[in-house]
């Protein structure tokens, strides 16, 4: 070897070793600037999945595989897995919006859409309600890919709406049909419309609408299953839908009725072509059950909402290194606990697990009470029996039944004739007061707590598999999450 | 360049390119195998630094920055930065014990210590009680390095104790005072001893033994500033002790009193040799005062414990490339939330910084009260320009107001005679009732909500810097925290 080429060699081996050095260095500084991520220049993501639990914190996580763990085994220390709880890459996030340490859902799904702060109740809009915020979702449909928005309440709810809509308030659902009707995106799935034909219903109707802009409108079961990968614009509701255009919880769901899953599968039918696609899934009852402070319900939805997740995963098989999949809630909902002064150091999940409707469908079972038998004749023993029946709850205690009694009593009063004094509104918040003291009651048994009938400020965990997904370890702010996957799925805002 | 020089320049590039393909692959590798870690083959670590915050959940962490916020500005939406908070790698731990899903803290600190797990009340055995586990801290002294013990609750309390002895119950004090004396570490400091006669004082000191075994015990400001690097073995207690022989809350602190920061400089300056150190730093009353569901007392204790982890920080600033530093809990306590039913999405922190005292000095006060006012006589009146003074508890409602009553009235019965009903249990714990009222009553104003007054079994986050700290990302076992560290120091059980 002359001196030329040794010196050649050494400089490849140099050049080789400077190489090491800053690929090992790299992985760090990625996850230290978290929030900034300019500097991801890895394999862009074709197949982006954003997964959503509204509401669903920690604790409603470690509930989920507390919960699983008793429909899996009699061990009473036994946990179930779910499909996200083992994803690779994981991390938390801060959830405060623009001007409250807690969140709502709007200005929540606004920064994990957009990667903006706003106020609570601003959608997709700057706090000065003048600046309509590119939403990931646009970004994608610009760069070619397909659009999917699926969710099991009304789909122009907020976490869903943050995705399409620009509305200085969650609750101009009329106008937030129309963005829909007017988004060019490919699939929308899971729950109705709040209001498709306007707050006074004078309004031409959203669905005919969205049908003049080509999308093909479905809410029955055998047109669902007829839907394919040539149905390039689709709007697919579930056929039989429960309060407020949503998907029935999934512990009242009938047998053989759609699902999550099904919506997300479906889904995945339709947008895949060599473009690539987005598709976010919200899990969005896991916040009104845990605002309802219903762990059972909370729970099972959980488990469902895994069931999607895992669909996303059957994909992600087949596509490894072009999938990327994000699992996170948008805020904690309830101040649930695992922990109740009552039960000390024991959990009793099992407890939870043969309760089999909603307090939903509870609360129904109270109207038609109180508008048959009424205050005057109304007895916690005609109670009882459905109480052991549907929430399997028959360790009753005198100091139980107080509480009942006090509650049922409550409940006997119309809800336009409910007076608000601090100790009720602590009590029940907003709640049919019987159905919410048999799900506190309930609860605690189980060794499960709760503090507010509102969110919480507390941060959550974020799940992350696939392409990029190393930017998601660390602690960090909601907004970083919409940052990073922009940056992943190589689009700019 | 002739054809083999060609080839050799080639051979090397293509080496560099397998390795930078093995590094850059590599981190991925290491956090997915989270718990195994016998793949860890980074540079060991010299100097450990293992910071547990007894009962420091997430919920606490969030707590202790939006109050520092408070501190430091009138903006409502600053939130203060700990030390810990912004350390580059960051995970969570599940918490569990080998027998509840809410640990105590000798089986989360024999999980942490050792990295096995085991039954509620056991220290450093496991769950059958026969085998002794040795600890990360007795394998550091076998390697040669130093060891420290620093804790602000007595230093035979549970979660030190875990570090150096091994017993069947957490209650042994006396036989953990023994082990204390006998374990050839270098630093013990904080608190003092629960039992140093044994329970029922006719045994010899544990003082005296420690002396016997080359220990100079100090407790006195003086002697605890004259300690040099030359003092081998130390057993440092804070001059001023207050209930079951821990270190005052900060709250309680009084000014030029030796603080847990002190403690920590002081270990760092008698440890720091050229074989390195292993130091566990205990901010043990967090725990305390969130079993007492007081947020103040806490929230500040966890600033005191953040000045700690400076210490530490300055010293890895100069010793960047040798130091690892852990920060974590053991578990949450109180089922503490940031969210509360009456103050839905707003929180109000200013509201608990006006708070100057704990819950454990308020207790004096109202034993007093009941001393020499006693139940006849006792008027809430009397209290309410305390609560102003001491509590900047001002806007009382007339609900408030039935809830202090209340408690005021069951404050006035002697601890022995109280009966224990359901209610009073859940609305007081074992705490006093007047004290327990007046902190949850504050904290609830602030949107602080609490939900036991034992721990809970949601999972908590984990904080790493510097050496081996890229482990520490994702999701994993208490247990696993153990097996990382002992990588990362190179020590093998």
């Amino acid at each position: 070897m002359n001196r030329k080429t040794k010196w050649f060699s050494l400089s490849a081996v140099i050049i080789a070793l400077i190489a090491v050095m800053l690929v090992s260095a790299f992985p760090h500084q990625q996850i230290a600037t978290a929030g900034i991520d300019n500097g991801y220049t890895g394999k862009q993501a074709k197949y982006v999945f954003f997964f959503i639990g509204d509401g669903m914190g920690m604790p409603q996580v470690n509930a989920a595989e507390i919960f699983k763990g008793t429909l899996e085994s009699d061990n009473k220390m036994h946990k179930g897995k779910l499909g996200f709880t083992v994803f690779p890459h994981q991390g938390m996030q801060t959830t405060h919006s623009n001007n409250t340490f807690i969140t709502e859902s709007a200005a929540a799904g606004t920064a994990l859409a957009t990667g903006q702060k706003t106020n609570n109740d601003i959608l997709g809009m700057d706090a000065t309600k003048t600046v309509k915020l590119k939403t990931m979702a646009e970004l994608a449909k610009e760069k070619g890919m397909k659009v999917g928005i699926v969710s099991n309440v009304s789909i122009d709810h907020a976490t869903p709406g943050a995705f399409y809509a620009h509305e200085p308030t969650r609750k101009n659902y009329y106008e937030i049909g129309l963005a829909l009707a007017n988004s060019g995106f490919n699939y929308f799935a899971g729950g109705g419309l709040l209001a498709p034909t306007g707050p006074k219903q004078d309004k031409p109707s959203v669905f005919d609408l969205a049908k003049n802009n080509g999308y093909k409108v479905v809410n029955t079961q055998e047109e669902f299953n007829n839907l394919s990968n040539q149905d390039s614009k689709v709007f697919a509701i579930a056929p039989k839908l429960a309060a407020e255009a949503a998907m029935p919880y999934d512990i009242d769901r009938g047998s053989g009725q759609v699902t999550l899953a099904d919506f997300t599968k479906k889904g995945i039918d339709l947008l895949d072509n060599s473009q690539g696609f987005f598709m976010m899934v919200e899990g969005g009852k896991i916040d009104w059950s845990s605002h309802a402070n219903d762990a059972a319900t909370t729970v099972r939805d959980i488990l469902a909402f895994d069931d999607a997740i895992n669909e996303a995963l059957k994909f992600y098989a087949k596509h490894p290194n072009e999938t990327l999949i994000i699992v996170t809630g948008d805020h904690e909902t309830g101040g649930m606990t695992i922990g109740f002064a009552g039960t000390e150091y024991e959990t009793f999940f099992s407890k939870i697990n043969k309760q089999d409707l909603s307090f939903e469908e509870f609360d129904k079972k109270i109207k038609t009470y109180r508008e048959t038998v009424g205050a005057q004749y109304a007895n916690l023993n005609d109670w009882l029996p459905i109480l052991a029946n549907e929430f399997g709850l028959t360790d009753i205690t005198d100091y139980d039944k107080t509480r009942l009694n006090d509650a049922l009593a409550a409940s006997m009063v119309e809800p336009k004739k409910r007076t608000k004094d601090p100790n009720s509104s602590l009590l029940y918040g907003n709640y049919e007061p019987f159905s919410v003291t048999v799900t506190h009651i309930l609860n605690q048994k189980a060794g499960i707590g709760w503090t507010t009938y509102a969110h919480t400020g507390v941060a959550i965990p974020v799940y992350a598999q696939g392409i990029g997904s190393e930017l998601f370890q660390g602690y960090y702010d909601n907004t970083d999450i919409a940052k990073k996957i922009m940056n992943i799925m190589g689009v700019k805002q």
